[in-house]
């Protein structure tokens, strides 16, 4: 390749398409037709924007997009690299109808099928999901709680059951939610099917083509599949250690139309990183100005080993906030609720969605939530949980150590550690030898929009039995040392 | 309005744009800009296509796809008329945001949102909504053989909940289905949380802007709406008494890029109709010679009063089936849960969908369903219910007869009476009295994609205790009267 060819590119002010659109246009056809090779660095920002004579700003917003897009990665001091082109569209349709697809499901991301795949797996040691930890699932305690509310209530099952959801639960939540400082009225109130169906109607109603999104980078893999199956794009921002940075968004904001933010402020999903107070604020005083929504996930913030995380952005009152808290992590994820807050108006157009995806969520495990949280089951409940949990980790420190490859930073709470081993271990590939011996993760670059942390993963310690979790860090170090080994 | 205006048709047998849809774009403009009123007969089919010297399948496809889109409607013997012009949408975001919406949620019906709500109000006697009888309700029972099966078996709720469904309930399935004559293989099962999240899975699976999806008029309005969220439009067929005309519907199929033909063969919603067999296997050879899905949604077909009626769509062997069996009218509507049959390659894309939508339909009332159903309460349970409803029909019928006004014909099976008003009684009109009066019903032209049977209400027979029934066949006959008193 000429180093020339950075010269070739044909950028023109006049034109009505973005100077950044055209730049990512140039790269797109370059890369298409073999000029551009997988693995070519990109000049740095400040010599590209000479060569092309635009302004810095517009190479920021093509290299974020370009990211974003998945067409370029950033290595932090070694500079920006085209990445190999798109991988060729996974066919596995075994019909034979001449029927065409309009769900786009060739551009999901497979973790999650992977994942769940693994979890129906019960000979694998699952470090990869979240669930419940088996001493403290409150699945018995949770049923014989129902059964009995229902022997001395028999009509409930009969009783109508709005969209929004079953009153009792929902009055419920006005109390439970003060827990985490939001104040909030009944209308203010629904109940989904798990955070999933709160993301997923939350893009059907704001998402369509054209529109974009702003995520953590990395993040939760299943909110980047709820909101790309509306054709919407994803724009993707990294973290330091108070949480998603800011200092590119407000330019982002200036230059795309952009729906909302999603962000998972306490314990962030794969991270752990909580964002400061400081920074909520500011990204709430960003959005505001911009008239942009942020959906806030909440999963973990009630499982804090010592000190409170700042309240949730909901919190500090707005009506540019939608808040979900699942109850996955603090019951068990196979229950399928979630309480979701907003403005009156959107939580009205939200139940419209709903309506027609599901008329309502199911009744009986509506009710049986109901019943344990209002005999106060529940707190109690986070308690065992919580030091549970603790327990699980300060093991999980000792077995981490034991073997000098993989290093964690401890999380001040929620259900995972991300850990980071050495370079030259990319961890999907990884992933295919420990399910070999026996256990799964999930690799850092399932989590990555970009490509990015392939050599991290994030180990869930919450799901095995304590000696299963013991033997899946073993059988962790065992597998890196074999990877190290057949690499060599 | 001067009786040549048809002669001002700009018709070119030149231009790309099929002719059908050059006649429907001139109707569009002439209503817009007040040439053509609402209430204008259009000439016959015959003399429309001499005057714009087009072959009358033209003006048939014209005709039917304007009435699909509501822009006129047909009376029997009297002609087609052009309608009212379409009603002001809806403005009710009470939200003070900057944020457009991207889901059509002024364009679907809301006469689901007036069944639900009219629902949560427990002081209306309901006639509109369908229920489960309380004298047969299985809540109790279900819910303690759920217990007892939990206690037996501490750790079903910890197991892993695939997006497919709990297994057992799946393999639990494939006997069950037998007694609709359906042969089955495990892969080709899933369980989603009720026929409406079916609809909308299949919807967003195959459904694009552009799209046609052919179904009954009148028909389930709750399925109209998932279809049209996508941006696809709906043609519609009238039925006779052996179901969906056949007539057209090739023309059509040779015309639309139809993607599926939703039809509820048995005990049809709301006429009642059941599909002769005959009229089946023809359906099924049709759709599979231009190679269209049929989705056929089976919720009442196992309350049979007398016969057993023709077996399933699906049972006649064919990939080109999407099978929905809900779960609703069998025990009650509040467990959203339902089976989808379907070829397992389709099985595999629904479930991609899925599990973005909410990963799973939640274990605990999958777990009771399946405790339910394999301890044969379920074969049971539906005895019960079908000597309830018999009685309650036969009630119905002589209450009826109380009054002079409403005729029906008495169905064969399924859970409501589909009846006729005078002529100059408009049902949606009417039901704003019988809210007044404390009864809700769905009026026909809810049903209805193109405002035809407004002299028409769907009675549901199961929801209200009997003595409530009563009393809302007699409001019923009183609230006719005084509309009809009202009038003159």
């Amino acid at each position: 390749m000429t180093k020339n060819i950075w010269e070739e590119f044909a950028i023109n002010a006049k034109d009505k398409m973005p100077l950044y659109k055209q730049i990512i246009h140039q790269v797109e056809g370059m890369v298409h037709d073999g000029r551009l090779k997988p693995g070519t660095r990109l000049p740095s920002e400040r010599k590209m924007a000479k060569l092309l004579n635009v302004s810095r700003m517009t190479i920021t917003l093509a290299n974020e997009e370009m990211k974003a897009r998945g067409m370029v990665r950033s290595h932090q001091g070694s500079g920006t690299f085209i990445l190999r082109g798109p991988r060729a569209k996974e066919v596995e349709r075994d019909l034979d109808l001449p029927v065409e697809f309009a769900y786009p499901t060739g551009e999901i991301n497979q973790g999650m099928d992977e994942i769940m795949r693994h979890g129906e797996n019960t000979h694998l040691i699952n470090l990869a999901g979240v669930g419940t930890a088996p001493e403290v699932h409150p699945g018995i305690e949770l049923s014989q709680c129902f059964s009995e509310h229902l022997r001395k209530n028999p009509i409930l099952l009969q009783l109508p059951s709005p969209t929004q959801g079953y009153e009792p639960l929902r009055l419920e939540m006005i109390s439970w939610l003060k827990k985490v400082k939001i104040e909030v009225k009944l209308n203010e109130i629904m109940i989904v099917s798990g955070a999933m169906q709160g993301l997923d109607l939350i893009s059907r109603l704001f998402l369509k083509p054209g529109d974009y999104v702003v995520m953590e980078e990395p993040g939760f893999l299943g909110a980047a599949d709820a909101f790309k199956a509306t054709g919407a794009k994803i724009l993707r921002i990294t973290l330091d250690e108070e949480g998603i940075r800011l200092d590119s968004l407000e330019n982002m904001l200036m230059q795309f139309p952009i729906k909302f933010i999603y962000v998972n402020p306490t314990y962030q999903n794969p991270t752990g990183v909580t964002m400061s107070l400081k920074r909520r604020k500011k990204l709430l005083e960003l959005c505001s100005k911009y008239g942009v929504l942020i959906v806030e996930d909440d999963p973990f913030s009630l499982l804090y080993f010592e000190d409170k995380p700042a309240p949730p952005i909901k919190s500090l009152g707005s009506d540019n906030v939608i808040y979900i808290q699942s109850f996955s992590k603090y019951l068990y994820p196979g229950i399928r609720l979630a309480v979701l807050v907003a403005n009156e108006g959107i939580i009205h157009n939200l139940s419209k969605v709903k309506q027609r995806v599901d008329l309502h969520s199911n009744n009986l495990t509506q009710i049986a939530l109901h019943a344990y949280i209002s005999e106060g089951n529940l707190e109690n409940h986070i308690w065992k949980l919580k030091s549970a949990y603790l327990e699980r980790l300060h093991l999980m420190k000792e077995l981490l150590n034991e073997g000098p490859y993989i290093h964690c930073k401890l999380p001040e709470g929620g259900v995972f550690l991300w850990c980071k081993v050495p370079k030259e271990i990319p961890t999907d590939r990884l992933l295919e030898f420990a399910v070999k011996n026996g256990f799964t993760f999930v690799p850092g670059n399932w989590m990555s929009g970009v490509g990015m942390f392939e050599n991290y993963i994030r180990l869930a310690y919450t799901h095995p039995s304590l000696e299963w979790l013991k033997k899946g860090i073993k059988l962790l170090h065992h597998t890196i040392l074999e990877y190290k080994e057949y690499q060599f």
